[in-house]
């Protein structure tokens, strides 16, 4: 608990206790995860047999825990609320500002405890709502990756724990979209929650905001991709009315990450998207944790 | 099983066998849930901890099931696809044609073999899938209610059971939207696939294609809310990016499910809502099973 609060600015120590964001202590994460990682598979599917347990477990693995998958159409976001059905403590990944009443209405119907607002990075296509969502909810707490620029209640580092009753998400830093994209990882490996940086058969772009192509491959085979094949991936947005991938399917049929790291840079080089429609006004708000005041 | 392929025109005996579509041999089914049924509760939020059974261990009570939920944006249509994970014999429900690339590049990816594509009713709002689908996926057989009024493979009446694998979901007759709405529930009653009878704090429409707000009523009441309080309801559309909900938050929070009769009809004929869009070629092509020539 120490090794991380002393990494957190004094300012922020108190709040990072009450939210009991702890440190990673098993430290054999990495080194476990490194001994799963497989060699490519002969076969184009995914082995759904050797996936099983996985699709059928991971529930039982986490017993009470309450997950809602939110969706915010303008932007294509999802917003993620997860709980412990105990304690109803909650926490919100993502949450868009067009959606705060749903989600707040939904917060309060289910009698939840939010204490947590938590962006896997610092948006440049929505603003967030968690700036308005502490205005709203007394002791709601803001945070995000200490690379991403902005201001929040807590910022995170690699290994650090968002703990909400027994449950707890790892933070995994993996950057390449922004300087301060996190990966969100379940306790048991089950379920992860990616943000810009894998998207469903696709990742998130890297020409503005700190984008490198190299980072952002490193970040997915070096820590996305160690992660359990059968792993569930929600990724921050999709644009196809997809909702969740793994990690055995993106590593055999992503069309950009199955690529070896030269010709995925040319993709990444090559994509010329149009500039997001908000970003002037999203990436200032998102900075100051989406308060515009 | 006979008392099933009986009640199947003989037309479609051999291909209900195929499909190992089964009746509902248990009978007490009703029964039970009968005796669950609650007393409207004091509190206005979910009793979560009630609950905590429900939102854990659904899915290793389904071992082996492949889940994914899929949406359609233009109709805000859900699809479901589910899967045996040993067998890989795989179902669709609902599929668009809008969105028929996408799910069998997903079911090609995934190495399933999909047997069945189902309607929940004749969408007004959509055209199915399912008719192109039997073209490119040899031996695919499509099923509706058998008072849906329109042409399949099979039809499907109350108890039926469509079976994939180990795996199988229960025919429930939930007219009101139509007279063909059915609701397919989950062999341990975990999951439920509401079509538009019941939506996420909402319910379908009753002003057209034989609707009843009377019969719609009916249904919600005494076949939808007599499942587990803690059964996840995946609805046919959602409007506000919502992905599921329960049964014990509809009981308790649905704006109009919770008035009485008299009240919820008198909501439901003062609706006044546009006519939808693609009505006119929607319901011609989906009593056709969703082939237009």
């Amino acid at each position: 608990m120490c090794s991380v609060l002393t990494r957190i600015r004094p300012i922020h120590r108190a709040v990072a206790l009450s939210l009991r964001l702890g440190a990673n202590t098993e430290g054999s994460s990495y080194a476990a995860t490194q001994s799963r990682r497989l060699s490519p598979g002969k076969n184009s599917v995914v082995d759904l047999q050797r996936n099983a347990r996985f699709y059928c477990s991971r529930m039982a693995k986490t017993e009470g825990l309450l997950f809602r998958q939110l969706f915010e159409v303008e932007s294509s976001t999802y917003t993620y609320l997860l709980a412990d059905t105990n304690t109803r403590e909650a926490i919100i990944i993502d949450p868009v500002l067009e959606t705060i009443d749903r989600d707040l209405s939904l917060i309060e119907e289910l009698g939840l405890k939010l204490i947590l607002a938590v962006n896997t990075h610092c948006h440049a296509d929505h603003i967030t709502s968690s700036g308005l969502m502490k205005k709203r909810i007394a002791g709601l707490k803001s945070a995000i990756s200490k690379f991403s620029g902005a201001s929040a209640d807590i910022l995170l580092s690699e290994g650090d724990k968002i703990r909400f009753g027994k449950h707890y998400l790892t933070v995994r830093e993996t950057p390449g979209h922004t300087d301060g994209c996190t990966t969100f990882v379940s306790a048991d490996e089950s379920m992860a929650f990616t943000g810009d940086a894998l998207l469903i058969r696709g990742c998130g772009r890297t020409d503005f905001q700190q984008g490198s192509p190299e980072r952002l491959y490193k970040s997915i085979h070096e820590v996305i991709f160690q992660l359990p094949e059968d792993c569930l991936l929600y990724p921050a947005h999709d644009y196809k009315g997809q909702t969740v991938t793994t990690v055995g399917e993106e590593r055999k049929h992503n069309p950009r990450l199955t690529k070896k790291l030269e010709e995925f840079v040319k993709i990444m080089d090559n994509l010329n998207l149009p500039k997001p429609k908000k970003i002037d006004i999203a990436v200032p708000a998102n900075l100051l944790c989406g308060l515009q005041d």
